[in-house]
Order: C-alpha cells, then structure tokens, then sequence
C-alpha cells in the first residue's frame, strides 16, 4: 500500500513538473523577454520578487494534495502582471472542466459564461471559504482555528475549503461562497484568480484592510467591500 | 439584497418540497404498502422510527445550504431497507451530475463506473472529511473544534467538507477521501450512501467502535477498519 502511495506522489510531482515545464517553455518561446515567478523557479533558486517586467505568475498544479488523492478541484493558474499589475487570469479547473477566465477591465468568465459575484451584505447570511493549510505547527494551527471559530459563530451560513486557493476564489466570482479568506498562500495561488474575482466585480484586501498585497502570502477576497471588512475586523494573523 | 435572498430562500423549499412530494407520491403509487422516512415526513409530525417494513428513508436535497448559495454539492438521496437492513442506496450530485448506485452484494457504481475505497493504511497519508455543522451553541462548536484539531494535526494531509453528508461519503466511496465522520447528522442523510460505501469496500463504525447505528445521529465512514479505529481513537461526542 505504501509503494503505490509513493508511486502516486512520484507521478504527482512528475505531472506537475511537467505541466509548469510546458507552461513556462511555451512562454518563454513566444515572450522570451518576460519574466516568471512560480513554486518552481523559487525552488530553483530564483528571486520571488515582482518587477516592472511583464511576468507570468504561473501555479501548475493548485491543490497540490487534492490532485494527490483525486479529490476534484485541482487548478492550473496562470497570472499576468505588467509595472506589478495583474493584466489577466487564466484558471482551469481540470477535473470539473472549468475554464474561468479574465482581462482587466473586460470582465470574468467560466467557460465563456459571464461570471458575477453575491449581491449578499450581511455576512450571516453567507459562506465564507477558508482553508486548514499545510503547516502543523501548534501557534499557526491556534491562529487558523480561532480566527474559523470566530467567523463561524458569527455566525455564518457554513465555512468551505476546496483545497485550493485559486478554486475558493473563483467560487467567490461566480457567487456560491461570499468571501475567501487565508494566511500562509503564495503569490502564484491567488494571482491569475485575483484578476477574476476583481472582473466578477468582488474587491481584494489585505488582513488590516488596505489593498492586497499580492506578495505579502495572504488575502481576503470577498463579493463587497462590507463583508470583506467585516472580516477583517474578525480575524488575526497572530494569537 | 435581502428580498432577493429571501425570494433565493422561498424558492429552495418550494423545490425541496415538490422534489420530496415527487420521490414519495411515485413510490407510494408503486409502492402503497412501503413505508417512508424523510426530513419532509418527520417534520409533518410523522415518526421517524425504522421498522421491519420496506422503508423509503428518502431525503430530496442534502446540502440544503449548499443549494441555496450554488455550492456545487447538492444530492438527492433515497435509501431503502428492509428488516432494518440497507438493500441499495441511490445518490444523484445534481450539480456534479454525478449519479451514485449501491445494491447489497452487487458493487457500487458512479455513472455506471465501479467504485473502490482508497487503500490507505496510514491516517497521516489521508484527507479526512466532515462538517461544522448548523449548531452554533457554543458546547457543540467546542466538541467540532476540539475533534477538528485532533484530527487535523495526527497530522493527516487535510480536511475537506463538502457541505453534504451524502456527497462525503460518495467521496471516501471514490476513494477521494479515506474517511468522513460527524455528528448530528439525519438517518435520511446518510442511509442511501451507507449501502455506497460498504459496496465500494468500505467500512460504517459508530463513535464507540460498534457497528453504525443509523438512528444514532453520529457516523463514521471510512476506507478500512483500521483508519475507522483511528478516528474513533480521536474524537468525542462531548467535550
């Protein structure tokens, strides 16, 4: 049992470096001058830092442990920011088949269908997404787990997690959860997914509610301005 | 904004009702000696006791707040016993469009697709999967919580819910998760994918270890025993 596991993990990081290998040659061949940031490149070595340059904020594989176990929300991500700002998004939902798309200023699709978030303003009515994450140490898991508690018991409608940030945030475009929040993401979860929140006409903010940061690892990405500062006004980043 | 979740609201029970009255009004017409338990017949005033009769244990949307919002995880689901014993179970993901068959004996199926548990030994190689729940009293929220953590940081690779018993216990059917447990949960939502799981090579166990009482409110739902033996290890019905 434990050999066939290690032979869906070894196949996992195969495929993934596959795919982010596909992405990044096929750019690379057409935009030799672009930039990239991804998972890959920074375990390579290289700087995760945003320039001016036009730069693709590439996620092969988002939802690294659902695509693991084949639990269906596993997305491909690919973010374009040019003078650090996000230009379009790009997430395919392999397993549901969803390809949701968005250009600044042109608006959110999945499919090709217009993508448009809840009108809902009080959060009691709402879901809110949120993951557990991957860190297991004592302090962060007391941080997530209070700042969930709070919320819940706001309360809330209910509390979700796809497994991947990119997936919760489009679900917060296209309306069935209200807001997504989570410390701890990289920039290349949320960047292409950002562009699509903000074109499904949803708002972006940092956990003390100024803009988000895209590189400061967390965000909250609601459907209003209200329910996104109504959680901030709950949650922590620290206990 | 608040007509218009209400008109939302107003427009999930109407539907629930009129797929309930369908599923029933079919069968009874068919089937006029059989018996029925729902959520729909219980709240009619009718008792929710399962006796020797042939019993239609029937619940017409599970994941009612998932329905509500356009959470892509809603089922309907009809169970069916006979001398207290399950003899199949159906489970439709409506949205998925995922239909899920179980007969006693005959294997389980997912679009006609057989079905296999995960072989999984090992808790910390698993993703769990259960719920919050819709009781926010506080004693009730303590025991969720403190059984999260506890699961979450044996470690194992993550927790998922997907906001409906049924659709969770499809997945550990699927072998997409390795278990699913929770407590509060209705006999009609669980009873169409109990016969799912067991047919898929998995395991139902109650909170002591004992064999799942289906009127007990609480299941585990697991791949294997022991994977099931380890969450009872884990968690309490109190705190």
């Amino acid at each position: 049992m434990a050999d066939l596991w290690q032979e869906a993990m070894d196949h996992a990081v195969a495929v993934a470096r596959k795919a982010g290998e596909l992405i990044i040659d096929s750019v690379k061949e057409k935009f030799p001058k672009h930039g990239f940031i991804g998972e890959e490149s920074v375990a390579a070595g290289e700087p995760c830092v945003l320039s001016d340059n036009p730069t693709w904020i590439v996620d092969p594989v988002d939802g690294t442990t659902n695509f693991v176990h084949g639990y269906p929300f596993v997305a491909v991500c690919i973010g374009f920011a040019v003078n650090k700002t996000l230009e379009f998004g790009v997430v395919y939902s392999c397993i549901e088949d969803k390809m949701y798309t968005a250009r600044r200023g042109k608006g959110a699709f999945c499919n090709g269908d217009p993508l448009q978030v809840s009108d809902q303003k009080e959060i009691n009515q709402s879901i809110i997404a949120t993951e557990f994450g991957s860190n297991r140490d004592p302090e962060v898991v007391d941080v997530i787990f209070s700042n969930m508690r709070k919320i819940l018991c706001l309360p809330v409608h209910g509390i979700r997690g796809a497994g991947s940030a990119a997936i919760n945030m489009c679900m917060v475009a296209s309306g069935c959860v209200e807001a997504y929040y989570e410390i701890g993401i990289h920039c290349w979860d949320i960047a292409a997914a950002a562009v699509i929140v903000e074109e499904a006409g949803g708002v972006l903010m940092d956990f003390e509610g100024g803009p988000m940061d895209l590189m400061s690892r967390r965000i909250i990405a609601a459907n209003n301005k209200t329910i996104a500062e109504r959680i901030v006004n709950e949650i922590k980043t620290k206990q």
